[in-house]
């Protein structure tokens, strides 16, 4: 780490708590690394207070930007001036970039972090049949990042249909010619899986598809982070299948949250 | 520096601008001899957007304390919930710390600076004759000081007698039994000499005393920190007084700053 001083540009962390998040050594890094003279720090703000607090960061004239997460991601939407289109899509923020005039700007980087994850691994999506399990707000981020790259089509998959339906009729709103369908445990006809879900997280989750329709060429992508190895990751090798860890989407998202915020 | 996460504790310094301030790489090199998971950020507010600033500051939950400085050292006063005696009897706050329970407490930490950079010095302030030259921020602070440290007598020396009477009058208030008195530029009479003016930072200023006066025996005192050797300071030499510079204080007053702050 450089060394801080008064000419340090000040970035942060919203979340409450603070005590879990991960991306402070990341950012830090990437600061270090791209000779920035920037630091991020843990700013743990309760819901209640969270309205007042972001106003304030349109006056702290060291402040830069702020990744945005648990529980504030939808609280931030209605406190930015402005949002990017996936922030305003997905209906979720997860990065803040205070512009020199102070304007705050939502930003929503999550899918494009999956995204970009694949292709550095080698997995282009352009093209190819995607199956997507979930409908909530990392499974979102994915679903309109996914309709920006040009996939064959897309199938969503979730255990309560309703939010499926309603995430499909939000990314024909997004992109009238995407090719979206609502699918059911069954992955099978799809060149990747993604699990969207939480599920995994804990030893006793169910499977967030029928890894026994799992087949040999489909690749399997993981949002899960922890375990590294889940159960639909087990299957998946089982099966044969190429295996795509959940940590890859944080990981490139955290060079595309520091870009996002001018580092 | 220790790695930033989600743990570690936010300090800030408070000022407009920052670019000047110098206080946080010794503050975290302190909470790095120390073993704490702090780190101190330069939170540059303007004047106008204080009020609201500091009010969030109740609710930043991984925030513990600022230093305060300039312009908002006055103005920081109102808005604390308590203060300390130091830091009301001065009139200003340069410190500033956050109870759990999210109250913010000003103190004022200049004057025991000074005083605690003379002693660790081997000058001992106890029983012997003052003078002191200012009547603004720095010397109010190290008058109040000098006034609880049990000095013999106390002379205080002020372009415009009428500011050097008021804080005689302030003096008198805190300690009724303190032997505090008006003087001249002859700082002839004392033991130790100090310049608590900023008379010495540009090169045309007058000197603040009568350097002819000073004698062999006397101790001359800086709060100038640049140029380190003042015209003052010179003058001493000449004279063969023993002299103290005017970083000490705020060597000593970080030490100080960062206990206040729970370091």
């Amino acid at each position: 780490m450089l060394e801080i001083t008064g000419r340090t540009r000040v970035l942060g962390i919203l979340a409450h708590p603070t005590d879990h998040v991960k991306a402070p050594p990341g950012i830090n890094r990437i600061a270090r690394e791209r000779g920035k003279d920037a630091v991020m720090v843990p700013f743990n703000v309760a819901p209640a207070d969270l309205q007042a607090f972001v106003g304030t960061l349109r006056t702290l004239l060291s402040f830069d930007g702020a990744i945005v997460t648990v529980p504030h991601k939808q609280a931030i939407l209605t406190l930015c001036d402005d949002l990017t289109p996936h922030a305003r899509a997905v209906g979720a923020a997860n990065i803040l970039r205070r512009e020199p005039d102070g304007r705050l700007i939502g930003g929503q980087l999550d899918g494009a972090g999956f995204i970009q994850g694949l292709r550095h691994a080698g997995i282009e999506p352009k093209g190819k049949g995607i199956y997507l399990a979930g409908a909530g707000g990392a499974a979102s981020a994915i679903a309109f990042a996914a309709a920006e790259a040009e996939v064959a089509f897309l199938t969503l998959a979730n255990r309560s249909q309703g939010k499926a339906d309603e995430l499909r009729r939000r990314l024909l709103q997004f992109n009238p010619r995407l090719a979206v369908g609502i699918g059911t445990r069954d992955p099978s006809g799809h060149d990747i899986v993604i699990n969207g879900t939480t599920l995994g997280m804990t030893a006793d989750d169910d499977l967030p598809v029928d890894a026994e329709r799992l087949s040999p060429g489909m690749v399997v992508a993981e949002v899960v982070m922890v375990p590294e190895m889940t159960p639909l990751l087990e299957g998946a090798c089982a099966k044969g299948c190429q295996i795509h860890l959940g940590h890859h989407m944080l990981d490139h998202q955290l060079r595309l949250m520091a870009d996002f915020m001018g580092l």
